[in-house]
């Protein structure tokens, strides 16, 4: 597939609204820093409240804001009335997430008509610039519900 | 390896007090209904601000869940002095997850010395009552930090 | 989805032909000893030329079996006309391989008219009886390519 | 951890042993063209009897190929009298293996003392260049069996 060199401002408006209607990415406070074609990058300042138990962040928070990453990426690039939905994703943990700063990224590695595969990556940026997870995804494309 | 029927009280505890201190699940709203050795139950009733973009429970949360019922399956069977940390995961998403309460399960399919194997489950309990997630997860076993 | 209890006199052969098509089958020695509706049953004698570098079963070998029953167990079930195709799996690694018979299982845990979600094991059978690896696959349903 | 530039003669010669050793590559007509710290490249041309049903390479052909291009590269730079065997992987497939020769990558993403994460690569060569399966694998560092 070839992809456009930029989005055209409806689509990331429909992108970066899509994004904000996600309440939890509010409530970790992930925000949408960068999207263009097949990629996204948030940026996200550790909050109180999301952490396991030995103050390191949750596994799961980390897959999280991968995984909106990853699905921005491959809501970017969808067709016109479409919308992409997570079927499955694996994460493995590099290292510790000790910081107070992290980067998600999350890029289309393949884009089929029925299927993406996202390869989504966290990064912790403050103290140290280190990867700490990686992410395979499976987005399945779908008509986007009537509201 | 040979599992005990039950938990000792002290390991029990140890269990809770780790749960207790995973600031996450707490701000999810996540209890730790049940735990026996190399399994453990974890309730759940929706709470606002923790959605995907069409109001479907967000990927992120049905996983961290789960990843926390793996973890302490894993954690109520490790020696002595030791804890367990998620190395990798993977979920498999079956059906949005647009009920009210939800129960994950983790259970430890192979106790090595060094890893520890779980499966997860994530269930709708209200109003329906059906598989939303599976997971597979990977544990390893460390001396657990000084506090 | 309500699975038939059993599969048509048809839909077996259709299976059982499409198994016996798949020459990498042949070539491991892998047979399809057991297909109901959403469920497949593979067993496998060691040969010759399929180990590590230990003399354990290769990952790989077991890895392929359990596709196989996986996919199959989504086959037997697809609609009229339709094939599956693997989109990803994973494959956690319990135990070295290190017996002269085993046994796959496939079957499907979410049947959807687009994507399967299946489960697969990798059972030893000889000398001991013990489970060595698990399998989450994912499977797209599609058109079956004319002939 | 910081890789050497180049592997010692010593540490090629024993990856490229073990490789020699693992009779499944062999019986897959797999050649291990390249070996770096971290990194294997491993070629493979398309030979009969490894298909799936539709003629095309089956799924576990191309996640053999890429998981002995991760366990080498892991090997590759292990502790002296230590070996890698794989816990998990999961593959990704991005596009049918029609064609008729292929390479896989295999790269260290973290390298632990005791577990070490592998990203790999499974390309066609011919007639196409295109990726057509991602990988991502967990290892675990252990002594060597003795022999």
């Amino acid at each position: 597939m070839e992809l456009p060199k930029q989005l055209s401002k409806q689509r990331e408006a429909f992108v970066r609204d899509s994004f904000a209607a996600q309440s939890f990415m509010t409530t970790l406070g992930a925000d949408l820093a960068e999207v263009s074609p097949g990629f996204t990058r948030i940026v996200y300042h550790r909050k109180d409240g999301l952490n396991q138990q030995h103050g390191f962040l949750h596994a799961g928070v980390a897959t999280s804001i991968a995984d909106s990453a990853c699905g921005y990426a491959a809501i970017s690039i969808v067709p016109e009335g479409c919308d992409a939905l997570t079927i499955e994703f694996k994460t493995n943990f590099l290292r510790p997430a000790a910081g107070n700063a992290f980067e998600a990224i999350g890029k289309v590695v393949k884009a089929g008509s029925q299927i993406m595969v996202c390869h989504g990556e966290v990064w912790e940026r403050e103290p140290s610039n280190r990867l700490i997870a990686t992410m395979s995804a499976t987005m399945m494309v779908m008509e986007q519900p009537a509201s």
